[in-house]
């Protein structure tokens, strides 16, 4: 399947299996499905059900489920992130967000209801005991007090406070780079891929994650809110890599980080490291 | 075990068992611990740990990670629910609640790590990959949308606006009583206690959450902040068993609830059957 095809696959089970209430409040169902099913890159998703399908692929259904999970926790994320308290944004994913579409309690609890959701979602996926365990693991510590929440709470604390690149990386890392580092790990979980690979992927993970915001403070920098589908632009004191390198000095980590990934899918066998490459590409360009 | 002995076990666990990113923020760790920490009456805790301790003492060790699993997703729920766009409530368990004592930032994000780090200690429990994924998909079906936050979703939206009583009773069930239940159910689920019992001490258990909360009514209409340790006191629109039944009234459905439950308990074998009325007893008092 190409990537194209797997998007469409994950859509598709998306819209089928979002949960429903149907009980007497009139706008719960409606609000916790709005945000997950307005789009979004799918880029965790992707990541998943490419390390599957191209290591296991007749488990690329059953892993539907836990990219499932993974796109629930990653809506929440960006839910609570846009709240008044934190970044305030109107405009997500192209769409009003929920603290504005509804109100601010809606959008508390349809974070927090997505968030505890995508453990039941792994908790109820098709796949063995022993596996679910470990996936609810890494994901529960990567998205939690280990990885995510940390990260945010360090953005948010310091966010008029000046960190060194050793400390915005440290923030990085854990706000976004360890859950696309699950991502893929999680894949390798499901296929019960060797140590070694899984190792591998996990690496591989954290480092296209940090690619990821590099790339994500470049799109502030220099694209207009219509252009980026959120609002964009900063004052040059958020603790952003261009603030801290320049928007050149950015660039270069980047193309530094791009070179660094595509030597590391040389340790992997194909065809993943070929679809990896190919992802890295489509979504890096330049 | 005593009640007392039990709850002094939990405290002495809970202390040890406190996790530590030992990052650079400032207060994220104090922060995490603190409202576990400051005390509460550690009610779910006590039911899961008398049920493995009644049925399967020697499990009671590895019950401990459950019942702290329990406690994590309450408190994180307390913290969200005194948030100010839910009660904007400045003190809990006699203590400033964390908006207050820090910031709304932080009170976000505590209760979403809260949340997402107990599914992260069920995970890894010492119990066996099958109980763990039952006690998961449990806790996060009656803590999550099927549960807790709908009740809270129902409660926050119908606040203005009249209930009757079966919708109260509704958002009550899935507020207060399914954590309840689910804290019962999961005792039985790790002493693999057959169906029937499972189904028993869930039944029971949802009446007892209405219990408490019918419970929890009548103390917000007669206590005094000081004597609640939280604020009290209400106008007469929000919607209570006191508001719609009156103090009479709500006083009569405690009362019915209570020899409703102890005739639910001779379904149950002792000590079981014995330790579960003790708790109702000491709680329930009058």
């Amino acid at each position: 399947m190409s990537s194209q095809k797997l998007l469409a696959t994950f859509e598709q089970f998306l819209k089928v299996n979002l949960p429903l209430t149907k009980s007497f409040h009139p706008h719960f169902d409606h609000a916790f499905g709005e945000m997950l099913d307005v789009g979004g890159k799918r880029f965790r998703p992707l990541l998943l059900l490419s390390v599957v399908e191209n290591t296991q692929p007749l488990l690329v259904s059953n892993a539907l489920h836990v990219a499932l999970a993974i796109e629930m926790i990653h809506t929440y994320s960006l839910i609570h992130d846009d709240l008044p308290c934190m970044d305030n944004a109107d405009l997500r994913r192209g769409h009003p967000t929920l603290h504005v579409s509804y109100d601010e309690t809606t959008a508390v609890l349809i974070g927090d209801a997505l968030n505890t959701h995508a453990f039941y979602v792994l908790a109820n996926a098709p796949l063995s005991a022993e596996i679910k365990v470990k996936l609810i693991s890494i994901l529960s510590g990567d998205a939690g007090l280990y990885g995510m929440i940390l990260g945010q709470a360090i953005d948010c604390f310091f966010e008029d406070k000046p960190l060194n690149i050793d400390e915005l990386s440290f923030l990085h890392v854990h706000k976004t780079a360890k859950l696309i580092a699950a991502s893929l790990l999680m894949g390798a979980v499901i296929c019960e891929m060797k140590k070694g690979d899984q190792e591998t992927l996990y690496g591989f993970g954290l480092k296209l994650g940090l690619l990821f915001q590099v790339q994500d403070d470049i799109i502030d920098a220099t694209l207009s809110k219509e252009e980026a589908g959120k609002p964009t632009g900063n004052d040059g004191h958020k603790n952003s890599f261009v603030n801290l390198l320049g928007l050149a000095g950015a660039n270069r980590e980047k193309q530094k980080l791009l070179e660094e990934l595509k030597s590391e899918l040389t340790k992997l066998e194909e065809p993943l490291s070929q679809t990896l490459r190919d992802i890295i590409n489509n979504y890096f360009k330049g």
